[in-house]
């Protein structure tokens, strides 16, 4: 304990308690009283031939912050690998069959949220059928966080999440600059960042963008906030992807409806 | 530890004490008197395409409560995932197979008890293989305890445990409701928890019930008994399933035969 503080002066203890004070929030309580499900059914829709690790860190992450079942809606060849890394997940080996957006659909009705990108590659036909897969939980009006390349994805057709305010965009500082370009027609103004994570989410019809960085920035279009109250012992955020930070995104949902 | 008790003020040490003391009951004392085998041949049938989690659970969890070995008999799929889990498990690839009672056939005479259900599916052919191994256990007089999808097929089929006094039912109250009414042709009577699980034995020809929840119920058909002594540091039960907590359900047979 004492090595991490030393590690990270500008935290203090008070910092710290803070921070576990806005977890314990977000955590469902555990009880005898409610079953299995009841705290959150996450679907992450990502792991192609060359990721598996960032769709395994999404799912596993939102197991640990308090979700009951985390699901991954994966390709056939990632699919036996992810299933590896924990028997905790239940893993689909369905995104790269040609009825991929059906037998996603099947499950849509029993998830309360999505994370779509993770792990996710560029492969024409993948994307094609994420695209079915973003407008079918549109229609059923589930949160969706999209992240990594689901923002690539986003950033060729903006249309698909254009005004879903249960949109959430979890861009890096290179995926924002791309995301920005691709909407606003223009390069980012650097002198000020939070003026631009704002325009970005007035422009793409009052999404949620948060814009991962030493200080995270977060816009809902009518205003944009600042945050940089990480756990003093997790890597600095600005580092962090999918794969290397607990899930955020996650976290920074509603606590889901039962 | 203290963390453990200020955390579930419920349990004093006086009552792990005394958990402590029946699971030791249950486990079969170390001894280097006995081979490989003597405390426990444990089968579990189940494992397909999406779950492979909850087998992996059920067999390790028989393994960790002092049986010497665990089989789980699952689709092909499944299997090369379930075996990645750990090398402790015997892994047999052979429930979507034409032949699938057949090769469980081959090792029933070799095991002491089955656990039928966890992660199965609901794949047609599939369940009628597993109504074949139900009924050659049966015939065998093997103890079967039946849990998850195992439970689906029995509700489609009651007459595949009726009267069979070496199966356990392990329903959680969603289970427990859709058994209970079609065995029984109405509604579950919610101001009589206790008596809904003895008259369900009863109706089932005196099956062992243990319907779990936040106190478990547990009848045979004569008596309806009330148990909340879970390990503090456990999962809620009422949450948990065979995917997440520990095998109670092995834990609740007697030592098996050597």
């Amino acid at each position: 304990l004492q090595r991490t503080f030393s590690l990270h002066k500008a935290h203090s203890i008070k910092d710290m308690d803070n921070t576990f004070q806005l977890v314990r929030n977000i955590i469902p309580a555990l009880t005898a009283k409610k079953h299995k499900g009841q705290d959150g059914r996450i679907g992450v829709v990502g792991g192609c031939q060359e990721y598996t690790g960032a769709p395994y860190f999404a799912a596993i992450s939102a197991l640990k912050v308090g979700a009951d079942l985390a699901h991954v809606f994966c390709a056939k060849e990632a699919a036996p690998v992810i299933k590896s890394y924990s028997p905790e997940l239940i893993v689909h080996p369905v995104l790269d069959s040609p009825n991929a957006v059906l037998e996603v659909e099947k499950w849509l009705p029993r998830l309360h949220a999505l994370v779509v990108g993770p792990g996710l590659g560029r492969d024409g036909p993948i994307l094609d059928s994420v695209k079915g897969i973003l407008e079918s939980s549109k229609a059923r009006d589930i949160p969706v966080v999209v992240d990594a390349d689901g923002l690539w994805l986003v950033a060729q057709q903006p249309a698909l999440v254009h005004g879903y305010q249960k949109a959430v965009l979890t861009p890096n500082h290179m995926e924002f600059s791309r995301l920005y370009e691709a909407v606003l027609r223009g390069p980012v103004d650097s002198s000020d960042p939070r003026g631009s994570v704002l325009r970005l989410s007035q422009a793409l019809g009052n999404v949620t963008v948060v814009q991962k960085g030493e200080h995270d920035l977060i816009s809902d279009g009518q205003q944009a906030l600042a945050h940089c109250c990480w756990l003093p012992w997790a890597p600095a955020p600005s580092q962090g992807s999918a794969t290397t930070r607990p899930s955020r995104s996650m976290a920074a949902l509603p606590p889901p409806p039962t």
